[in-house]
């Protein structure tokens, strides 16, 4: 009996199409799911391929159908099941063997999953794979973390399997345990941002310029052939242009406005507040999320405040639209390779930021044109490690600032929220001021606590000539 | 001897002074410092209130020397000293005794510490102190956690050394074990975002208007006058108005400004996205301490895109300033309520929400005549749990509304930085809009993972007629 290279447990969409996609590249792959009936139904759906997938009952045969040292490959429900079957597996391993998570782990599950079964002379590795369901049957984005001299047995079949661009895969180690969730979980904040800045852009359209969906859809089908071009930007112009088969209508009026945020955005946002970062893009498409469910809340506001009259303006013409956008997304993604570069010296994993743009720019949710000229930005060194002060995109941030200007006030006096685009300028024009209003922050924390300032001659630690107490309010 | 009604461990600024509180409204206290000529010096100054003064040089003196049920009031620095602290003491004190821990704990150590020391017999409170040094002298606001029953032993001293509104002394029992930290850590969240809406007020007023420090606090003293009235502000009009001795500039503009946002500004922050909350407003101030940090970056971005003209604008009048910055407000203390609320929900403390507001009405560095208005407005029933639906605040927030609508796209076309008022308009503008825009990021969402969404007419986890593969980008 032939021996798989790879073993893989939880055949649902995800690990199906990945079994799929190993056993279209050549690799046997022995799979194992708990209800053994999905491991029949699998089988008999996978045609040809199925000569190359083995299926078993046990993971005694799971283990026992795997050449020496054994990789299985877990595409579980994140949190404790991912422990149970840990703990069911780790018995019937022997030293050098690995376990591969590739759900949407926390990266600090990961690290602490890592750190036991290393005890215990096993290797696991935490490994993020981007690309939907399409993406795993034909070629993920794959961001592995785990010990480097035994990602070795294993990186022919990643990179295999992982999407191409101009030939190179989409598959990286980023470095020890967590870094390769954690890379991913980047990814998914900057998504949480890219999706909510596209959704603003959409609210101007719709509700400030009064198009139709459809009308909105083909203005993004046409931006997704110029600097734009983002898989997000392709998809965005085709549901638009989707019609509900059940009513005629648009199909994006017939869904309820109301998002998840649990998971990777959520983490995204409380990592970097941590790290002494704040990622306020992604913070701010995580709030909208967040709000976004409280559809009782929203209606009772519009009760109270929806006559409020807008203020005089217009709505910015198109080309500000799209420029506005690509500025923003760039600071939606120097605030993203902030957090990976922050977090990579806090846990000492040495994450290449440009192998990070590489491997997003294919397979993953949020490929674009964009991310090879950020690879090359950053493999050139961004001046204070920020992606926005790149030479290469100073051009495109000086027109897309001005833009992007014209777009928050419009909102701002149309009362449309644009949260993220808001946020994105903010930052911005924060970080192109040498000095700015602190230095009275600093001076009430002074006063009313003691807490010391610098000088900008040069005295540390020092105090104000803050006179008398203060009357009480 | 007399025996001591409560002991206090820790005689830094804050615990010394609160010890002479405690004195002087006629407690004896027994107190504790770990380096003992700190001890004999506080005596030294503490000129008649020394008599109510039990000074001790070792736990076993300190325990000694108070009533049954002991009561120890903890002022040392947060975290591991704390710990160390109570692992000395615990083993001194018998069943039904206390420890209270003063500072700026995370209510996560506190609600360990809580369980640790209950498991012995013992009582752990966690109690929040706001008012700075002066507060802790002559009145701060107080939120305590803990054990309901075991309050009533030291509500008295709690009650008589706190700040009064109209005699109703600033002192509550929020809820169990951290309950009282986390109010305190909401309030200093709420702190965040009031420093930093003000300080975005004065950066128009300087870099937009061009006016001086001194005319800049002359405004902030006249606000004071009106519905702004608050510490912050008073102090605001103070500090603007002083001058540095060494060099007869306007003080505020000898201090760099960068400023730290470890601690409870951070924790209110990440905790509410754990909850589903997004206090937006709190999290565009904790960004902005951070940003104020990374000066080499602010003066290479200002070597960059410094010189980026503005659109044009004219700098809102005074009184759209004024309006703006108490809407503003309003809608950082929605965040800051809904997080209490959320929390209390979360981890089962009964959090009264209307005593919140009327225990920050005096003492704490929030204080301000608004605090009167939000309880009453609590009291009588918040629409849909936020304080910006309350009846009594929809005329200020339609009038502030409009106000903050020109001010937000006055920074936008100036390039003047405002993440926490454009944060707070983002919010306010969300709430009031029935249908949002994240119909399209369901649709998204469900085109590239088959996530589902619900229809509008009924359905439930619906999917999408979604055509065929998407090319790569």
């Amino acid at each position: 009996m032939t021996q798989a290279r790879i073993g893989l447990v939880g055949l649902g969409v995800m690990g199906a199409n990945l079994s799929l996609n190993i056993a279209e590249k050549g690799f046997p792959v022995a799979v194992y799911n708990r209800t053994h009936s999905v491991t029949d139904a699998f089988i008999a759906s996978a045609g040809a391929l199925a000569e190359r997938v083995i299926p078993t009952k046990s993971y005694e045969d799971l283990v026992a159908s795997l050449a020496r040292p054994r990789a299985i490959i877990l595409l579980v429900k994140a949190g404790a099941p991912v422990d149970a079957v840990i703990a069911d597996l780790e018995p019937l391993l022997e030293e050098g063997d690995m376990i591969i998570d590739a759900g949407n782990a926390d990266f600090h599950d990961t690290r602490r999953r890592e750190a036991a079964l290393r005890a215990q002379g096993l290797n696991f590795f935490g490994m993020g794979i981007s690309g939907g369901e399409e993406g795993a049957r034909h070629g993920p984005s794959i961001m592995v973390g785990g010990d480097p001299a035994s990602y070795a047995a294993i990186r022919d079949i990643l990179e295999a399997i992982a999407a191409r661009h101009d030939g190179v895969p989409c598959a990286a180690h980023f470095g020890p345990d967590g870094a390769g969730h954690f890379v991913k979980t980047v990814h998914n904040g900057i998504e949480y941002a890219d999706m909510q800045m596209i959704a603003e852009i959409y609210g101007i359209l719709r509700d400030g310029a009064g198009r139709s969906p459809a009308q909105i859809g083909h203005l993004f089908e046409g931006w997704d052939k110029g600097p734009l071009k983002s898989y997000l930007v392709e998809i965005t112009g085709r549901v638009l242009q989707t019609t509900d088969p059940e009513t005629d209508l648009p199909m994006v009026e017939m869904i309820v406005d109301s998002a998840g945020q649990k998971g990777t955005g959520r983490w995204t946002a409380i990592e970097a507040i941590r790290l002494g970062q704040s990622p306020s893009a992604i913070e701010a498409a995580v709030a909208a999320r967040a709000w976004s469910s409280e559809r009782d809340t929203r209606a009772a506001g519009a009760a109270l405040f929806g006559d409020l009259p807008a203020e005089a303006g217009t709505v910015p013409p198109e080309e500000d639209l799209e420029q506005a956008l690509l500025a923003a997304k760039l600071i939606a993604y120097d605030q993203g390779f902030g957090i990976l570069a922050a977090a990579s010296e806090a846990f000492d994993w040495g994450i290449d930021l440009a192998t990070a743009a590489e491997v997003w720019r294919e397979g993953c949710i949020i490929r674009s044109a964009l991310l090879d000229d950020m690879a090359g930005a950053i493999r050139e060194g961004l001046p204070q490690g920020r992606l926005i002060f790149a030479p290469r995109f100073a051009g495109l941030m000086r027109a897309g600032a001005v833009a992007l200007r014209r777009v928050v006030a419009y909102g701002a006096c149309a009362g449309l929220p644009l949260p993220a685009l808001a946020n994105a300028l903010a930052y911005f024009d924060t970080m192109r001021q040498a000095r700015g209003t602190t230095d009275l922050v600093q001076a009430q924390r002074d006063f009313f606590g003691a807490h010391g300032f610098d000088r900008v001659d040069g005295g540390t630690n020092r105090h104000g000539p803050w006179a008398g107490p203060v009357s009480h309010s």
